[in-house]
Parts: C-alpha cells; sequence; structure tokens
C-alpha cells in the first residue's frame, strides 16, 4: 500500500459562518469551496495549506455523523484523510491484513474524490479515510 | 502569518509498541525516529507521509498532558501543527488579533524545532502548534 500525503483533514465545527472566518482572517488561508454533501449530513469549507486540505465540517443534522461526534467530544478533529494509489487494491490488502474496514469498496465523497473510510478501532482512535482522485 | 504546510499531526496512543507496528506494517509508513520529550511527558515515535510528520504520543505520566487528554477523550488525534515563516512575528500577529495563546514566545520542541501552541479555546477546539524550524 502507498500513501503519498495527507489529502486532508476533518474538523467538526459547530458553525462554518464563525470557523471560517478564523481561518481566513487570523490563519491566514483562503476558502476556496463551500460544498453540501447530503449524504454525510454535513456542509464543508475547505482551505489548502501545502498538500493538504482543511475541510471544515458543519453538521446538518443532529443524527449525522458529525452532529453526533461534536455531542460526544466537541469540536475537533474529526478524520484523517491520506492520499492513496490504487484506492481498491489499498482496501483488499487492509482486509487481508484483518484491518475492520468501514467501506470495503469506495464511495464518492466530497469534490469527486473516491474515498473509504477505515474502522478507528482498528486505527487506535483515529477515523482514517483513503482518498483517490479518479481524474489522476 | 504564512502558514506553509502540514509540519506533523500529533496523535496521542497509549502504546507506542502496539501502535507503531500498525504504522509501519498496515500502512507503509516508516517509523524514522523515537524521542522522548522529558517537559512534555511523552514518547514519540516519527513517520513521514508526503510535507507532514504524523508524531506519535505516548505519554510518561497520567498526569502529562497526553495522559490526560486520552483520560478524557481516548486515543486520537491530539493537536495539528503548521509550518509558519516567522514564529515570534506570527505569535505577535496573533496576540494582536486577540487570539488566546498558550506560549506568547517560542519554545523548543522535538526535532530541535521552534514550537509555541495556541489555545484551543481560540481554534474552535483544535489545539493548534506552530512550529519554525531554526536552521532553514
Amino acid at each position: 500500500m502507498k500513501l503519498t500525503h495527507i489529502e486532508h483533514l476533518g474538523i467538526a465545527v459547530k458553525s462554518l459562518e464563525q470557523a471560517i472566518p478564523f481561518y481566513e482572517n487570523v490563519l491566514g488561508l483562503k476558502c476556496y469551496a463551500i460544498e453540501e454533501v447530503a449524504e454525510q449530513k454535513v456542509k464543508t469549507a475547505f482551505f489548502k495549506v501545502g498538500q493538504t486540505k482543511i475541510e471544515l465540517l458543519e453538521s446538518t443534522d443532529p443524527e449525522g455523523p458529525v452532529g453526533k461526534f461534536i455531542e460526544k467530544k466537541g469540536e475537533g478533529i474529526h478524520h484523517l484523510a491520506f492520499a492513496a494509489e490504487g484506492l481498491q487494491a489499498s482496501l483488499d490488502y487492509l482486509a487481508g491484513q484483518g484491518v475492520q474496514l468501514i467501506d470495503k469498496a469506495p464511495r464518492k465523497g466530497a469534490e469527486g474524490l473516491h474515498i473509504a473510510f477505515l474502522h478507528p478501532k482498528a486505527t487506535f482512535g483515529v477515523l482514517t479515510e483513503l482518498c483517490e482522485d479518479p481524474n489522476k
């Protein structure tokens, strides 16, 4: 399995309206896109720093995964996403290693990426995502 | 303020001995250094993926910051560290913007970096560190 870089970090926030000005005006990172991912019940705001995107996640439903995360743990880093070369082969490799997967096959994520989540029980508490850009 | 990339991600784990083989043998990242940072009451293991280091943190004292974090929140991502050009000037800028800082001046971190932490109350729940390599 070949992980090339951290594709993005997902950060759960209560309010994009409050958090975006902090990332823009204080940290100096530019919000280049806002996208709703209905399937995940989130609205996301994207920033780029070096090779990595920061994806702020505001829940659109208290019963969604980010809503539940904030209720349980508060605002903070929600998941870590690596760029993987050969996503399906990587998932097959992980399954063969006995790693518990949330997604055994890639599905479509934000920005048209193919994505899959590993189970945090298998990754020492870090909700870990693998991503591949199908256009690269 | 100019943040160039994510310098590292700090991940709290209960046991380096258990977590390192997962990062090496399953995720395919190589542990290139292990270092004890007595001041922070942690033992750290370093991996590199693209521009970013992953820093696994095992507490050496239940009363240390990582020991308390794990007790409260469980294992998981502990902090996010950006590489900043001009660390002291960045801290002065942030203080001027009313951002609550843990460190108003840089101190020495792992790998000889100069580091400073922002307060998670000021950063929407994300313990945020700024780093500068004094040799660059």
